[in-house]
């Protein structure tokens, strides 16, 4: 967390949780975080973002400096001020593990805490659940689109910020992404590094031989970029430096950028081969999103690999989720809420996924405690604010898991195409009757 | 700049570098940051992000610990790390102001310093010009859309990570919105603050009214959100409370968040001038974006107010610029570049905007040093690494300049829809013989 990172909130935080201690509203609330409905072009999430919730919340401390400066606004008590010095996450969270594959209205978390508490983290939880959710999920389309093939991280320059950037990174190679041109993820996560050159290096040559030249003296196993002019004459350049190079040439890969991707991919394979090139590689990037990815390969493009940045890096097709947190249960009783649109199941929740022959069928939300076949997929990762141990697995690990589990949808739900019925997620009878109870109490009611 | 923020780049910079430093590729290099085409659903765009931009060349260092990991990568020379120590930005930047309406092929700004200087900063600076000129063109739509109705800016907790909710925040109230509810973007920008309450705090009372009573007696003047169950008994819970209160009823105004709200916001309306309380004003929020907005008001919806979110903080319907930093000129050469589609105009460069009567008619888009009519857009803000006295305005003076230019730009241009034909953009005949010039070099060339 950055210094500041506390008032990184928003203003109704702090002012419901003043009218909350004026009121000594300290119940236990349970709050869910979830989706309310799939983007039309994502048949199952990716849940991520966990290290960074419980990260947060054991380290959420509002600093002297922050509190003089809300002091000085004159709109907040010493009371609220002296609860925010004091401020410790307390409470309990149960979650998804982080690249589990996830659906409309299934609780990724649950948090558990008296109700300030609870109420204060949202802003928090939020911003970093959906970031990293919204681009595991896209990045885990690309990955599927990419059929095995090696897929890099290119986004950073056009992500939306640092942060995002960093975390961007992460959240792809968490759904299968195998390496990112972000140097700084490289060293925060660990991530392979990849990376190329840019049509710059080229430019700033009088000839592009002399640029491939100069490149490959440095790093002799780079990948070219051939498109800064004219793709088949960079191709045909490379080919020119394999035979000045001979024994010595080692380039592993021709990166095209730009043009054709496919009738370019196709007449550069031809001329390497007809080289004894065959041992160099063909990479793609250049605006590509998982259906060019899909459509190259399914027309027989011979790409070893793709750069995918900007279109996997803001998610362009679905830039955000519906995401929400929202109070189900309050001083022990479910709650809800009517709002045109919003459907909200009271209480706390538990998700169970039915699979037969090792493919997940349907998943079961009931009431937490409800007993149902099939595995429960929201695990405690914290009580009484300190996280448990074996809470999180490493990131490796994780992305192996992620993988597997997305292995295990049904191929209609992991294709690009909406599925048709979507995966189903069926309310379990407890539950439909609790929100029906809660709302039969409100329409009738005082 | 973070701590850290010296590795938030492409590996490829930095293997660039090194091979520019193996060569002695030292001369002076010119790069242009522009955007190459304007998304569909944008007549022009918002410049955004210097002041960002000029913090991060004076202050990009890298650490002992960077270069330490650096060195453990096994990639890079002591040549390498030993200049990254030593690095300093030493060149010269020209700028947009911040809040300039910019269109396709201009330069926001460009870039003049020692070629391996000049390459290492292109990921940080297009990181940031890139979401802040994002973030600011899509709020300057939802600003004129409202016609002077204040709009809030409600997005933190969708928006794209933590930096991206600052420099959303900061960018969308340089474009004409009045607040943000992000608390920290209000202490670092000096942003007005605005909140309301949630759902949360309603569904945590046994009764609306109940909750509405509380929070009153906390601040008296709040904004009240009356959908929790059913907006328009929340209106009359609103109502209730002012009979209760009497003269000390202050609430400001009633939040609509969910349904039908031209109905719904009639409606409230009625009820609320039949109570007596003209004065209590609505704000309508819920997923809005500029369209919404302007068809509400088209329709006559009596909302004195939005606060917009989601739409508004991922630019939902261009999430992305097609924002490029390109090499423009090397050893005092122009450089072009002819890769399918994509278009680089050589040379350094000015952009005179020409206006009749107060409105702007074109933007003659010439080599740097030609001469023409109308007023030139780009200035010089930092010479040899340091910002010239002067070149950054204060944010709420770049605010009052950018309304000041939107409202130059001719009316269809301002409008939400596509102008046809879109604002004229001329090339001026020096630059367009240089392109012409260099493109026959490199088609007849060695």
């Amino acid at each position: 967390m950055e210094p500041e990172a506390a008032l990184l909130t928003d203003l109704y935080q702090l002012t419901m949780t003043e009218a909350y201690l004026a009121e000594g509203q300290w119940d236990e609330a349970v709050f869910s975080l979830f989706v309310r409905r799939l983007p039309s072009r994502r048949n199952y999430l990716v849940a991520a973002g966990l290290e960074d919730v419980l990260d947060t919340l054991e380290h959420l401390r509002f600093r002297a400096e922050d509190l003089e400066w809300l002091a000085s606004l004159g709109r907040f008590s010493d009371r609220l001020l002296g609860w925010l010095e004091r401020f410790r996450f307390s409470g309990d969270v149960d979650a998804m593990p982080e690249g589990t594959p996830v659906f409309a209205q299934e609780p990724l978390l649950e948090v558990r805490a008296p109700l300030p508490e609870a109420q204060l983290v949202e802003t928090y939880l939020l911003n970093v659940m959906h970031l990293q959710t919204l681009a595991a999920s896209k990045a885990s389309r690309v990955v599927e689109a990419a059929r095995g093939r090696p897929v890099m991280e290119f986004g950073l320059r056009r992500i939306h910020g640092a942060d995002s950037g960093l975390k961007v990174a992460r959240a792809a190679y968490l759904a299968g992404v195998d390496s990112t041109s972000n140097v700084l993820a490289g060293k925060r996560y660990g991530i392979p590094l990849a990376g190329t050159m840019a049509h710059s290096y080229v430019q700033s040559h009088d000839d592009e031989l002399e640029a491939f030249r100069a490149f490959t003296r440095v790093y002799p196993d780079a990948t070219l970029l051939v498109d800064t002019y004219d793709t088949l004459r960079g191709v045909q350049d490379a080919i020119r430096l394999a035979r000045e190079q001979g024994e010595d040439f080692r380039v592993r890969a021709l990166r095209l950028d730009s043009g054709d991707l496919l009738a370019l991919s196709l007449a550069a394979r031809e001329l390497l081969d007809e080289a004894g090139l065959e041992r160099v590689r063909l990479v793609a990037s250049g605006g590509l999103d998982e259906d060019e990815v899909a459509r190259l390969l399914a027309r027989g493009a011979p790409l070893d690999g793709f750069g995918v940045g900007t279109a996997m890096g803001v998610s362009a097709d679905a830039p955000s989720l519906d995401m929400a947190y929202k109070l189900v249960e309050y001083a022990g009783r479910p709650r809800v809420k009517l709002s045109a649109g919003k459907v909200l199941l009271p209480g706390s929740k538990q998700v169970y996924r039915q699979e037969e022959d090792g493919i997940a069928r349907r998943d079961l939300l009931v009431r937490r405690g409800d007993v149902a076949r099939g595995r429960p997929l929201l695990r405690p990762v914290m009580r009484a604010g300190q996280r448990l141990p074996g809470a999180l697995p490493s990131l490796d690990d994780a992305r192996v898991y992620a993988r597997r589990e997305v292995a295990r949808l049904p191929l209609e739900v992991r294709a690009l195409e909406p599925a048709r019925p979507p995966y189903s997620v069926v309310v379990g009878d407890g539950l439909a009757r609790a929100r029906a109870h809660e709302a039969e109490v409100w329409a009738t009611g005082p």
